[in-house]
């Protein structure tokens, strides 16, 4: 159905169009009209995909999102303990490289408009606690395994590991270094697990994305 | 000097309409004619206390930031523990309650705008940098007394400290309760401290530091 594929790639398009005008100009600007011009497509196109300016940036919000599983499942080829499969999860969440970075804003944009809009807050938030359950899930599993203490409480850690993405405001504005956001999620993580599964600084450098 | 008193007041009640504004409508909607509307005034009188609507927010902003000392400054009466202080500092920033919530949110939106606007990044850069400056300094000392293991790294403290700032998405979704929160920051305090001075739960014993 090559129709079909063709409809699905000018709709990435105009989502990376609106990706670059929401990290360049701010989420603001992110008008269909600027989107339109930043695809170099005209406005009647862009309408033809995406009805309203919301349906275009939940299209964009989930192809960011499907990007960030992309990255993930990409830093997880190979990874099996759980305090890695985290420090990978965590590290594509902050805005560490471009792509991550991108997306980071993206998001961040996207929950500042969801506190003013009922269907967005619905949405992500939705999204969220699924994201969370599945955190919560490895951490349960990690402490059957004896990966950690069996007297932590999985809500409340996992509540601690999500809570780690607020390294993203002392990233974006270069009060961090990304090493010290790595740093800092490393100590976590050695806090959090039974035995680290690499000791020593240089050999978890090693693995720094 | 009444008149500047009066017209201090006025920027206030000014910037308390910015605010009601961005919690309602969101960043977006916050233009000037928008705010005056709100505060009752017309856009020539909001003119004339704000040359700018960037002048505006970042009135708006450092009242709300004032704000924020204000009730940390209450939270700590009586207070001496670093670790209560701790406590009561990052309580105020997250939001559990109205009025810390509308300055989260003006904080989460003026972050955003600061992304692509080198002004406000480097007005808010220096801020947080001095802001993490100062619970550094909380931790050496807390190390230095004996509150905090002296094997602790205080910087890499300093940021997970403050990167307990991300349970606020958590929060502003619905995906966790506000004493969901609490007890993610007392747990982590407790691992911190060396003795919490609230009697804890087992959880103490389990601490690694």
């Amino acid at each position: 159905m090559p129709k079909k594929v063709d409809h699905r790639e000018r709709r990435e398009e105009i989502a990376r169009a609106l990706w670059r005008v929401v990290e360049q100009q701010g989420w603001n600007r992110a008008t269909m009209r600027e989107v339109a011009r930043e695809a170099g497509a005209s406005l009647g196109q862009v309408q033809h995909y995406f009805s309203t300016r919301t349906a275009m940036l939940t299209f964009a919000m989930e192809f960011a999102a499907e990007h960030t599983s992309h990255r993930v499942a990409e830093g997880l080829a190979g990874v099996a303990h759980p305090r890695d499969v985290l420090r990978v999860t965590l590290a594509e969440m902050l805005p560490l490289r471009p792509d991550s970075r991108a997306t980071s804003r993206m998001n961040a944009a996207y929950v500042l408009e969801a506190l003013h809009d009922p269907e967005l807050h619905t949405r992500l938030r939705d999204e969220l606690r699924e994201k969370r359950a599945i955190v919560e899930h490895l951490i349960r599993q990690a402490i059957a395994d004896g990966h950690i203490p069996a007297d932590r409480d999985p809500a409340v850690e996992t509540n601690l590991v999500l809570s780690l993405t607020g390294l993203t405001t002392l990233l974006e504005l270069d009060v961090i270094e990304p090493s010290a956001a790595l740093a800092a999620i490393d100590q976590h993580l050695d806090r959090l697990f039974v035995r680290p599964p690499r000791s020593g600084s240089a050999a978890r450098a090693d693995r720094t994305g």
